[in-house]
Protein backbone atom coordinates (compact mmCIF):
# COMPACT_ATOMS: atom_id res chain seq x y z
CA UNK A 1 0.00 0.00 0.00
CA UNK A 2 1.49 3.35 -1.42
CA UNK A 3 1.52 6.56 1.08
CA UNK A 4 -0.74 7.96 -2.05
CA UNK A 5 -3.79 6.84 0.26
CA UNK A 6 -2.35 9.07 2.81
CA UNK A 7 -1.46 6.24 5.52
CA UNK A 8 2.29 5.15 6.00
CA UNK A 9 3.12 1.34 6.82
CA UNK A 10 4.27 2.64 10.34
CA UNK A 11 0.12 3.92 10.51
CA UNK A 12 -1.35 1.15 9.43
CA UNK A 13 0.57 -1.24 12.05
CA UNK A 14 -0.81 1.39 14.55
CA UNK A 15 -4.31 0.88 13.39
CA UNK A 16 -3.89 -2.56 13.55
CA UNK A 17 -2.45 -3.16 16.83
CA UNK A 18 -5.16 -0.84 17.92
CA UNK A 19 -7.87 -2.99 16.33
CA UNK A 20 -6.34 -5.49 18.52
CA UNK A 21 -6.47 -3.69 21.78
CA UNK A 22 -10.10 -3.35 21.19
CA UNK A 23 -10.57 -6.69 20.66
CA UNK A 24 -8.94 -7.99 23.82
CA UNK A 25 -10.95 -5.24 25.97
CA UNK A 26 -13.96 -6.56 24.22
CA UNK A 27 -13.57 -9.85 25.37
CA UNK A 28 -13.29 -9.08 28.78
CA UNK A 29 -15.54 -6.87 28.53
CA UNK A 30 -18.62 -9.24 26.97
CA UNK A 31 -16.88 -12.36 28.74
CA UNK A 32 -17.98 -10.98 32.44
CA UNK A 33 -21.26 -8.75 31.50
CA UNK A 34 -22.26 -10.37 28.36
CA UNK A 35 -23.48 -9.57 25.15
CA UNK A 36 -26.45 -7.43 26.50
CA UNK A 37 -25.65 -5.56 29.28
CA UNK A 38 -21.50 -5.28 28.52
CA UNK A 39 -21.23 -1.66 26.05
CA UNK A 40 -19.01 0.04 23.64
CA UNK A 41 -18.05 2.71 26.01
CA UNK A 42 -16.43 -0.04 28.29
CA UNK A 43 -14.69 -1.25 25.64
CA UNK A 44 -13.58 1.74 24.81
CA UNK A 45 -12.94 2.75 28.22
CA UNK A 46 -10.69 -0.41 28.89
CA UNK A 47 -8.69 0.07 25.62
CA UNK A 48 -8.06 3.50 26.30
CA UNK A 49 -9.88 5.18 23.55
CA UNK A 50 -12.87 7.08 22.48
CA UNK A 51 -16.28 5.31 21.48
CA UNK A 52 -15.67 6.90 18.32
CA UNK A 53 -12.26 5.76 18.11
CA UNK A 54 -13.82 2.17 18.56
CA UNK A 55 -16.38 2.85 16.08
CA UNK A 56 -13.94 3.71 13.39
CA UNK A 57 -12.83 0.32 13.41
CA UNK A 58 -16.31 -2.05 14.52
CA UNK A 59 -19.38 0.18 13.50
CA UNK A 60 -21.61 -1.56 15.70
CA UNK A 61 -21.41 -3.60 18.70
CA UNK A 62 -22.86 -6.79 16.85
CA UNK A 63 -19.92 -6.33 14.70
CA UNK A 64 -17.46 -6.22 17.33
CA UNK A 65 -18.67 -9.46 18.92
CA UNK A 66 -18.50 -11.36 15.94
CA UNK A 67 -14.71 -9.98 15.19
CA UNK A 68 -13.92 -11.21 18.88
CA UNK A 69 -15.72 -14.88 17.91
CA UNK A 70 -14.18 -15.06 14.27
CA UNK A 71 -10.83 -13.87 15.58
CA UNK A 72 -11.18 -16.57 18.09
CA UNK A 73 -11.99 -19.43 15.67
CA UNK A 74 -8.76 -17.95 13.62
CA UNK A 75 -6.60 -18.57 16.93
CA UNK A 76 -8.10 -22.24 17.35
CA UNK A 77 -7.90 -23.14 13.80
CA UNK A 78 -3.77 -22.23 13.88
CA UNK A 79 -3.63 -25.10 16.45
CA UNK A 80 -4.69 -27.48 14.06
CA UNK A 81 -2.50 -28.77 11.16
CA UNK A 82 -3.79 -27.84 7.62
CA UNK A 83 -4.67 -31.03 5.60
CA UNK A 84 -6.92 -33.41 6.82
CA UNK A 85 -5.29 -35.49 9.85
CA UNK A 86 -6.17 -38.79 10.87
CA UNK A 87 -8.94 -38.92 13.26
CA UNK A 88 -6.26 -39.59 16.41
CA UNK A 89 -4.74 -36.64 15.20
CA UNK A 90 -7.54 -34.21 15.63
CA UNK A 91 -9.21 -35.62 18.64
CA UNK A 92 -5.74 -35.29 20.14
CA UNK A 93 -5.41 -31.40 18.87
CA UNK A 94 -8.92 -30.78 20.48
CA UNK A 95 -7.85 -31.85 23.62
CA UNK A 96 -4.29 -29.82 23.30
CA UNK A 97 -6.79 -26.83 22.51
CA UNK A 98 -9.04 -27.50 25.39
CA UNK A 99 -5.57 -27.34 27.70
CA UNK A 100 -4.39 -24.17 26.32
CA UNK A 101 -7.78 -22.10 26.07
CA UNK A 102 -7.74 -23.79 29.95
CA UNK A 103 -4.66 -22.22 31.02
CA UNK A 104 -4.27 -19.27 28.60
CA UNK A 105 -7.60 -17.83 27.97
CA UNK A 106 -10.01 -18.40 30.62
CA UNK A 107 -12.02 -14.75 29.64
CA UNK A 108 -12.13 -16.62 26.13
CA UNK A 109 -13.62 -19.67 27.90
CA UNK A 110 -16.32 -17.35 29.57
CA UNK A 111 -16.62 -15.15 26.78
CA UNK A 112 -18.21 -18.81 24.40
CA UNK A 113 -19.66 -20.02 27.30
CA UNK A 114 -22.35 -16.78 28.25
CA UNK A 115 -22.21 -15.60 23.99
CA UNK A 116 -23.47 -19.36 23.27
CA UNK A 117 -26.09 -19.62 25.98
CA UNK A 118 -27.58 -16.26 25.24
CA UNK A 119 -27.26 -16.34 21.48
CA UNK A 120 -29.86 -19.50 21.72
CA UNK A 121 -32.63 -16.74 21.21
CA UNK A 122 -32.92 -17.15 17.69
CA UNK A 123 -33.25 -13.06 17.92
CA UNK A 124 -29.97 -12.65 19.08
CA UNK A 125 -26.89 -11.14 17.13
CA UNK A 126 -25.07 -13.68 16.69
CA UNK A 127 -27.72 -16.52 16.91
CA UNK A 128 -26.97 -17.57 13.25
CA UNK A 129 -22.94 -17.48 13.92
CA UNK A 130 -23.60 -20.35 16.52
CA UNK A 131 -25.83 -22.30 14.54
CA UNK A 132 -23.29 -22.44 11.69
CA UNK A 133 -20.42 -22.98 14.50
CA UNK A 134 -22.06 -26.19 16.41
CA UNK A 135 -22.95 -28.04 13.19
CA UNK A 136 -19.78 -27.40 12.13
CA UNK A 137 -17.72 -28.40 15.07
CA UNK A 138 -20.37 -31.41 15.85
CA UNK A 139 -19.94 -32.55 12.03
CA UNK A 140 -16.03 -32.04 12.11
CA UNK A 141 -15.61 -34.38 15.19
CA UNK A 142 -18.02 -37.05 13.41
CA UNK A 143 -15.50 -37.33 10.90
CA UNK A 144 -12.42 -37.72 13.15
CA UNK A 145 -14.50 -40.54 15.03
CA UNK A 146 -15.51 -42.01 11.44
CA UNK A 147 -11.70 -42.06 10.55
CA UNK A 148 -10.94 -43.80 13.67
CA UNK A 149 -13.55 -46.43 13.34
CA UNK A 150 -12.19 -47.06 9.86
CA UNK A 151 -9.03 -47.64 11.32
CA UNK A 152 -10.16 -50.15 13.86
CA UNK A 153 -9.39 -48.08 16.42
CA UNK A 154 -13.24 -47.00 17.73
CA UNK A 155 -15.16 -49.35 20.19
CA UNK A 156 -17.18 -51.56 18.30
CA UNK A 157 -20.46 -50.49 20.42
CA UNK A 158 -20.00 -46.37 19.59
CA UNK A 159 -21.88 -44.49 16.92
CA UNK A 160 -19.37 -42.11 15.81
CA UNK A 161 -22.47 -39.54 15.25
CA UNK A 162 -23.68 -39.83 18.57
CA UNK A 163 -20.36 -39.67 20.19
CA UNK A 164 -19.36 -36.45 18.46
CA UNK A 165 -22.56 -34.70 20.13
CA UNK A 166 -21.38 -36.24 23.28
CA UNK A 167 -17.82 -34.92 23.03
CA UNK A 168 -19.03 -31.37 22.17
CA UNK A 169 -21.48 -31.33 25.08
CA UNK A 170 -19.15 -32.84 27.45
CA UNK A 171 -16.65 -29.58 26.53
CA UNK A 172 -19.28 -27.16 27.03
CA UNK A 173 -20.82 -28.70 30.29
CA UNK A 174 -17.16 -28.63 31.79
CA UNK A 175 -17.05 -24.96 30.94
CA UNK A 176 -19.18 -24.14 32.95
CA UNK A 177 -18.42 -26.44 35.66
CA UNK A 178 -14.94 -25.44 35.50
CA UNK A 179 -16.33 -21.68 35.63
CA UNK A 180 -18.06 -22.19 38.76
CA UNK A 181 -15.09 -24.43 40.08
CA UNK A 182 -11.56 -23.52 38.64
CA UNK A 183 -9.81 -25.67 41.08
CA UNK A 184 -11.37 -29.05 41.15
CA UNK A 185 -12.09 -29.71 37.34
CA UNK A 186 -9.52 -30.50 34.66
CA UNK A 187 -10.92 -29.87 31.67
CA UNK A 188 -8.91 -31.09 29.47
CA UNK A 189 -8.20 -34.07 31.54
CA UNK A 190 -11.47 -35.09 31.65
CA UNK A 191 -12.11 -35.06 27.80
CA UNK A 192 -8.72 -36.78 27.65
CA UNK A 193 -10.65 -39.64 29.62
CA UNK A 194 -13.71 -39.98 28.41
CA UNK A 195 -12.08 -39.81 24.49
CA UNK A 196 -10.10 -42.68 25.44
CA UNK A 197 -12.86 -44.78 27.00
CA UNK A 198 -14.65 -44.81 23.64
CA UNK A 199 -10.99 -46.29 21.71
CA UNK A 200 -9.54 -49.68 21.55
CA UNK A 201 -5.99 -47.56 21.94
CA UNK A 202 -4.70 -45.11 23.84
CA UNK A 203 -4.99 -41.45 22.76
CA UNK B 1 -55.41 -17.43 58.89
CA UNK B 2 -58.71 -15.05 60.04
CA UNK B 3 -60.40 -12.62 58.24
CA UNK B 4 -58.64 -10.24 61.40
CA UNK B 5 -55.64 -10.40 59.38
CA UNK B 6 -57.75 -8.27 56.84
CA UNK B 7 -57.48 -11.09 54.03
CA UNK B 8 -60.06 -13.78 53.54
CA UNK B 9 -59.62 -17.27 52.13
CA UNK B 10 -59.85 -15.90 48.72
CA UNK B 11 -58.04 -12.84 48.88
CA UNK B 12 -54.77 -15.44 49.53
CA UNK B 13 -55.84 -17.60 47.09
CA UNK B 14 -55.85 -14.56 44.22
CA UNK B 15 -52.39 -13.51 45.54
CA UNK B 16 -50.79 -16.94 45.10
CA UNK B 17 -52.30 -17.36 41.65
CA UNK B 18 -51.24 -13.72 40.70
CA UNK B 19 -47.77 -14.49 42.56
CA UNK B 20 -47.68 -18.26 40.15
CA UNK B 21 -48.85 -15.65 37.08
CA UNK B 22 -45.51 -13.54 37.62
CA UNK B 23 -42.93 -16.29 38.12
CA UNK B 24 -44.58 -17.77 34.36
CA UNK B 25 -44.22 -14.58 32.59
CA UNK B 26 -40.20 -13.92 34.44
CA UNK B 27 -39.81 -17.76 32.98
CA UNK B 28 -40.24 -16.05 29.77
CA UNK B 29 -38.71 -12.77 30.10
CA UNK B 30 -35.74 -13.64 31.48
CA UNK B 31 -35.59 -17.42 29.44
CA UNK B 32 -35.44 -15.09 25.98
CA UNK B 33 -33.44 -11.76 27.32
CA UNK B 34 -31.48 -12.82 29.94
CA UNK B 35 -30.59 -11.72 33.47
CA UNK B 36 -29.47 -8.37 32.54
CA UNK B 37 -31.27 -7.34 29.56
CA UNK B 38 -35.00 -8.45 31.40
CA UNK B 39 -36.45 -5.80 33.04
CA UNK B 40 -39.66 -6.07 36.22
CA UNK B 41 -41.32 -3.59 33.70
CA UNK B 42 -41.40 -6.59 30.96
CA UNK B 43 -42.52 -9.47 33.28
CA UNK B 44 -45.47 -6.59 34.88
CA UNK B 45 -46.46 -6.19 31.12
CA UNK B 46 -46.31 -9.71 30.50
CA UNK B 47 -48.44 -10.84 33.51
CA UNK B 48 -50.75 -8.00 32.98
CA UNK B 49 -49.66 -6.29 36.37
CA UNK B 50 -48.00 -2.75 37.04
CA UNK B 51 -44.50 -3.00 38.22
CA UNK B 52 -45.33 -1.87 42.18
CA UNK B 53 -47.55 -4.84 41.84
CA UNK B 54 -44.71 -7.21 41.19
CA UNK B 55 -42.81 -5.84 43.26
CA UNK B 56 -45.41 -6.08 46.12
CA UNK B 57 -44.68 -9.61 45.85
CA UNK B 58 -41.12 -9.84 44.84
CA UNK B 59 -38.96 -6.90 46.29
CA UNK B 60 -36.40 -6.87 43.32
CA UNK B 61 -35.15 -8.46 39.93
CA UNK B 62 -32.78 -10.80 41.95
CA UNK B 63 -35.40 -11.81 44.17
CA UNK B 64 -37.81 -12.97 41.73
CA UNK B 65 -34.93 -14.64 39.29
CA UNK B 66 -33.78 -16.83 42.18
CA UNK B 67 -37.86 -17.58 43.19
CA UNK B 68 -38.28 -18.52 39.80
CA UNK B 69 -35.19 -21.07 40.00
CA UNK B 70 -36.28 -22.30 43.80
CA UNK B 71 -39.69 -22.74 41.92
CA UNK B 72 -38.47 -25.07 38.80
CA UNK B 73 -35.92 -26.86 41.60
CA UNK B 74 -39.37 -27.89 44.00
CA UNK B 75 -41.64 -28.62 40.64
CA UNK B 76 -38.53 -30.86 39.87
CA UNK B 77 -37.47 -33.07 43.37
CA UNK B 78 -41.27 -33.96 43.26
CA UNK B 79 -40.50 -36.10 40.32
CA UNK B 80 -37.67 -37.99 42.63
CA UNK B 81 -38.89 -40.29 45.15
CA UNK B 82 -38.55 -38.88 48.79
CA UNK B 83 -36.47 -41.85 50.27
CA UNK B 84 -32.92 -42.36 48.71
CA UNK B 85 -34.08 -44.90 46.26
CA UNK B 86 -31.49 -47.24 44.47
CA UNK B 87 -29.29 -45.66 41.92
CA UNK B 88 -30.84 -47.27 38.73
CA UNK B 89 -33.57 -45.97 40.28
CA UNK B 90 -32.01 -42.36 40.17
CA UNK B 91 -30.50 -42.31 37.13
CA UNK B 92 -33.88 -43.34 35.19
CA UNK B 93 -35.51 -40.45 36.85
CA UNK B 94 -33.20 -37.98 35.58
CA UNK B 95 -33.81 -39.43 32.23
CA UNK B 96 -37.25 -38.83 32.81
CA UNK B 97 -36.74 -35.35 33.75
CA UNK B 98 -34.59 -34.81 30.83
CA UNK B 99 -37.65 -36.00 28.65
CA UNK B 100 -40.29 -33.81 30.44
CA UNK B 101 -38.10 -30.54 30.37
CA UNK B 102 -37.67 -31.19 27.00
CA UNK B 103 -41.42 -31.92 26.28
CA UNK B 104 -43.43 -29.52 28.34
CA UNK B 105 -41.18 -26.56 29.81
CA UNK B 106 -38.73 -25.59 27.23
CA UNK B 107 -38.76 -22.14 27.95
CA UNK B 108 -37.55 -22.98 31.63
CA UNK B 109 -34.59 -25.05 29.65
CA UNK B 110 -33.85 -21.73 27.98
CA UNK B 111 -33.68 -19.66 31.02
CA UNK B 112 -31.47 -21.89 33.39
CA UNK B 113 -28.78 -22.26 30.55
CA UNK B 114 -28.81 -18.82 30.16
CA UNK B 115 -28.77 -17.97 33.42
CA UNK B 116 -26.32 -20.82 34.42
CA UNK B 117 -23.90 -19.54 32.21
CA UNK B 118 -24.40 -15.48 32.79
CA UNK B 119 -24.03 -16.73 36.73
CA UNK B 120 -20.16 -17.63 36.43
CA UNK B 121 -18.97 -13.86 36.87
CA UNK B 122 -18.44 -13.97 40.32
CA UNK B 123 -20.68 -10.67 40.64
CA UNK B 124 -23.51 -12.26 39.68
CA UNK B 125 -26.63 -11.97 41.86
CA UNK B 126 -27.40 -15.99 41.54
CA UNK B 127 -23.77 -16.63 41.38
CA UNK B 128 -23.71 -18.85 44.59
CA UNK B 129 -26.94 -19.99 43.77
CA UNK B 130 -25.05 -21.85 40.68
CA UNK B 131 -22.06 -23.02 42.99
CA UNK B 132 -24.04 -24.52 45.49
CA UNK B 133 -26.64 -26.16 42.60
CA UNK B 134 -23.67 -27.85 40.64
CA UNK B 135 -21.95 -28.78 43.62
CA UNK B 136 -25.35 -30.86 44.81
CA UNK B 137 -26.05 -31.82 41.90
CA UNK B 138 -22.37 -33.36 41.13
CA UNK B 139 -22.36 -35.13 44.16
CA UNK B 140 -26.49 -36.59 43.63
CA UNK B 141 -25.42 -38.05 40.82
CA UNK B 142 -21.81 -39.54 41.96
CA UNK B 143 -23.83 -41.33 45.12
CA UNK B 144 -26.47 -42.85 42.41
CA UNK B 145 -23.38 -44.16 40.55
CA UNK B 146 -21.77 -45.30 43.65
CA UNK B 147 -24.61 -47.32 44.70
CA UNK B 148 -24.85 -48.51 41.23
CA UNK B 149 -20.93 -50.06 41.47
CA UNK B 150 -22.17 -51.13 44.71
CA UNK B 151 -24.23 -53.70 43.44
CA UNK B 152 -22.20 -54.55 40.63
CA UNK B 153 -23.54 -52.81 37.43
CA UNK B 154 -21.25 -50.32 36.95
CA UNK B 155 -18.92 -51.20 34.34
CA UNK B 156 -15.40 -52.14 36.49
CA UNK B 157 -13.73 -49.38 34.33
CA UNK B 158 -15.93 -46.47 34.86
CA UNK B 159 -14.99 -43.92 38.09
CA UNK B 160 -18.25 -42.75 39.82
CA UNK B 161 -16.72 -39.06 40.59
CA UNK B 162 -15.93 -38.69 36.81
CA UNK B 163 -19.05 -40.11 35.41
CA UNK B 164 -20.60 -37.77 37.71
CA UNK B 165 -19.43 -34.54 36.06
CA UNK B 166 -19.47 -36.18 32.64
CA UNK B 167 -23.37 -36.81 33.54
CA UNK B 168 -24.17 -33.62 34.44
CA UNK B 169 -21.62 -31.58 31.60
CA UNK B 170 -23.45 -33.68 28.76
CA UNK B 171 -26.90 -32.87 30.08
CA UNK B 172 -25.89 -29.07 29.98
CA UNK B 173 -24.23 -29.48 26.63
CA UNK B 174 -26.94 -31.26 24.77
CA UNK B 175 -29.15 -28.60 26.12
CA UNK B 176 -27.51 -25.85 23.88
CA UNK B 177 -26.87 -28.11 21.34
CA UNK B 178 -30.72 -28.94 21.55
CA UNK B 179 -31.73 -25.00 21.75
CA UNK B 180 -29.84 -24.41 18.64
CA UNK B 181 -31.26 -27.03 16.54
CA UNK B 182 -34.62 -28.68 18.50
CA UNK B 183 -35.38 -31.16 15.90
CA UNK B 184 -32.25 -33.18 15.68
CA UNK B 185 -31.31 -33.28 19.15
CA UNK B 186 -33.22 -35.43 21.81
CA UNK B 187 -31.50 -35.01 24.94
CA UNK B 188 -32.94 -37.51 26.53
CA UNK B 189 -32.43 -40.23 24.30
CA UNK B 190 -28.52 -39.31 24.23
CA UNK B 191 -28.45 -38.85 27.88
CA UNK B 192 -29.81 -42.82 28.33
CA UNK B 193 -27.83 -44.13 25.59
CA UNK B 194 -24.88 -42.79 27.04
CA UNK B 195 -25.29 -43.93 30.70
CA UNK B 196 -26.16 -46.98 29.24
CA UNK B 197 -22.58 -47.19 27.84
CA UNK B 198 -21.59 -46.70 31.49
CA UNK B 199 -23.49 -49.99 33.04
CA UNK B 200 -23.26 -53.59 33.15
CA UNK B 201 -27.01 -53.80 32.68
CA UNK B 202 -29.80 -52.25 31.02
CA UNK B 203 -31.55 -48.86 32.34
Amino acid sequence: MSAAHGRTRGEYAKSSARRQAILEAAVEVFASAGFHRGSLRDVADRAGLSQAGVLHHFPSKPHLVAAVLTWRDDESRQRFVDDVPGGLETVRALVALIEYNQRKTPELVELYATLSAEATSSDHPVHEYFVRRYAWVVGYVQRAFESIAGSGELRADVDPAAAARWVVALMDGLQIQWLYDRDSVDMAAHVRTYIRSLLTVDL
